[in-house]
């Protein structure tokens, strides 16, 4: 191909880094790059839960695209995707359009709350800067009301988690840890504060390993977290939630409802004429949409089935690097004429964190870990992450480096 | 008086000045001394608004009983008055009733919004600790809001301040200071946030200096600040003010409305059968009130008449603290059979601060000052008030050094 206009679309795991390995991979005459995303920041969506907490700043979870996407070989659009018309070629954005020769779509994943009602208007969620940002202000702010009403709304200290599986159970983890300096800052008692995990699944962390779902309940349990399992929520009003187990429904009396129970695709990919599975785009083995040949899909939007198992791999920040790596690469191949590669993952584990001083892990062949092991895995990952995207100059900048803490 | 039953009500400038100077004046074999507070701290109530503008933390602003009162000298209550029955010489608590051969009434202000609709439901105050505390997370928590809704409400960044007093405008003066930070944190451009204060009198500053208030009011609106005097508020919505100038009512949209134009003496005094004027005590010279020799009065609960101006001494915290000092003078008198002596105001100044940088006073002799001087004036102020109080340990500890900031 001649000069080809590639337009990677959001700066997500997949997007961002697509981005990166791609500005190496090319030279500035063998293709046009185009970055497109809402934000000017590209955030690390697995410290979310900490910055909904309160317990990281917001600031060391973003990274501004300059910083690691070089503008003068990228041009960066910042705008948001409106939807894709993969028939004509064309990106329709909310202040423009964009034609392209290759596509990539990384536009990340929405919240899902399968219908539940009163889920949209009242829960939190932790999707992005923004939400996360909010939920953390409406803690402090929820908590500065107490000492300023004659009644105590008997809901105002409980925090109801909706969702038990990795973002619910690494953001009360968080919580355990935040609840205590929330009191101290607004002169409560922390025995008046309730921190309540709701689980559809018998147990919490569904599809993890049973021996590490219980040390995490442990753990959380030993920090003040109260778990409901086998519960499914079935209503969000604005000072409760209901839920129903055993065939009997209970209520919560709450001013915090946070939803952390779902994500799907998002629905843009759906909504512009893609063949879908589940809201995503099954992709070929070499990550490009089965209906276009010049479409790739990265990250949860796109779906790989796992063979050993009958069952999608889960959409994680380590998958969606893994593919970004290999579209990098076989976009260049393209734009070459060689050969593409399949894509096929390398899975090194996954470490979910319970709070700063404890996680659980799986990692490599099967091994358990857990406790400060875990701790020091789960940054150990992260640092990865950064030292891929931006070298030892982001790896220093926002590295975890503290083992002990 | 043989060991008497000294009982203080209330923890501000002139309770906690009272009981201080009261537990170095008497020996402990003289007299009971029982100090009664809602919260086990006194804070500075002339700081509050920087805590509520979230420009400097509230425990910078607040002091802990224990830090100042020998507790071995001196019995501290927590809890709250509910009355006064002087003929009985009673005091009712919340949890409890205490009898009192003396009585310091020291239990200050509350916000009067003068029947204005909806100030008690709609509007922040800047009353103490907690209201100031729920201000500042206000604040941050409507900004979070405005990126995460589709459609922003008119009136989502739009500050408006009730009152263009003392309080008012260090108020808008703190913010002028904090918006820029704000606007940082949320990811918001700052030219959409207005500070909007809005006086019944032509002018900001009413009985201040007009030089000095023009002077506060030219360096307020040159840092973005706008002002609407000579208008009435005449009704507090959820999500707006309106106000009638020149005999027009206008409206101006907004999500926080903080009123800090009148306080009241607390309405406990009123309440429990003194006699007052405007609703405080007028005390006679020795500060004890007109009915009762064993009831003294200190603060904004107390009036005295200026007769130079025929208007009464302003609530400040400095004539308070004076009158503190006479007060356990006073009781020591009483105590030993002494002569008490008559309250003579030593008024040293006044100085308004207009955010870090910037402030307005008039001192000792109507010397005006204004700029980089004014502001270690009042820093002058605040640390005198800290040694005072706690000695050089206190001065350490909460003073105000920085005198270049």
């Amino acid at each position: 191909m001649k000069n080809p206009n590639i337009v990677i679309l959001g700066a997500g795991y997949g997007g961002i880094m697509t981005t990166v390995k791609l500005q190496k991979a090319l030279g500035v005459n063998e293709a046009t790059i185009t970055l497109v995303n809402k934000n000017d920041y590209h955030y690390q969506a697995t410290w979310l839960h900490e910055n909904a907490a309160g317990t990281r700043h917001h600031d060391d979870t973003r990274i501004p695209i300059r910083d690691v996407v070089n503008f003068s070989k990228v041009k960066f659009v910042q705008d948001s995707v409106v939807s894709i018309n993969p028939d004509k070629k064309k990106v329709q954005l909310a202040y423009g359009e964009l034609d392209y020769d290759i596509l990539v779509v990384g536009l990340g994943f929405e919240a899902a709350t399968f219908g539940i009602p009163g889920l949209e208007e009242h829960a939190f969620m932790i999707n992005n800067i923004n939400s996360a940002r909010l939920l953390r202000d409406h803690l402090e702010y929820t908590f500065a009301k107490y000492h300023n009403e004659a009644d105590h709304h008997e809901g105002r200290l409980n925090i109801v988690v909706g969702g038990g599986g990795f973002t619910g159970i690494e953001f009360v983890g968080e919580l355990a840890n935040r609840v205590p300096k929330l009191c101290r800052e607004y002169d409560i008692d922390p025995a008046q504060v309730r921190i309540i995990n709701v689980e559809g699944a018998p147990s919490i962390m569904p599809g993890f390993d049973p021996q590490l779902a219980e040390y995490a309940m442990n753990s959380l349990e030993a920090r003040g977290v109260e778990f409901i399992t086998g519960a499914m929520l079935k209503k969000c009003e604005a000072d409760k939630i209901v839920y129903e187990k055993d065939g009997v429904q209970e209520e919560v009396p709450t001013l915090t409802t946070v939803w952390a129970a779902g994500v799907k695709a998002n629905s843009i990919v759906e909504n512009s004429g893609f063949t879908t599975n589940r809201g995503k785009v099954e992709v070929r083995d070499d990550m490009r949409a089965p209906d276009y040949d010049d479409v790739f899909v990265v990250g949860d939007c796109a779906l790989i089935m796992d063979e050993s198992t009958g069952r999608p791999y889960p959409p994680t920040a380590q998958i969606a690097i893994q593919e970004a790596e290999l579209i990098a690469k076989n976009i260049k191949a393209m734009v070459r004429g060689e050969e593409m590669e399949p894509f096929e993952p390398d899975l090194k584990g996954t470490v979910a964190s319970l709070g700063h001083n404890d996680a659980i892990g799986v990692i490599f062949d099967n091994t358990k870990i857990f406790g400060w092991k875990a701790t020091v895995m789960k940054k150990v990952i992260d640092n990865r992450y950064l030292f891929k995207l931006g070298g030892i100059g982001l790896l220093l900048k926002k590295g975890k480096f503290n083992i002990f803490y």
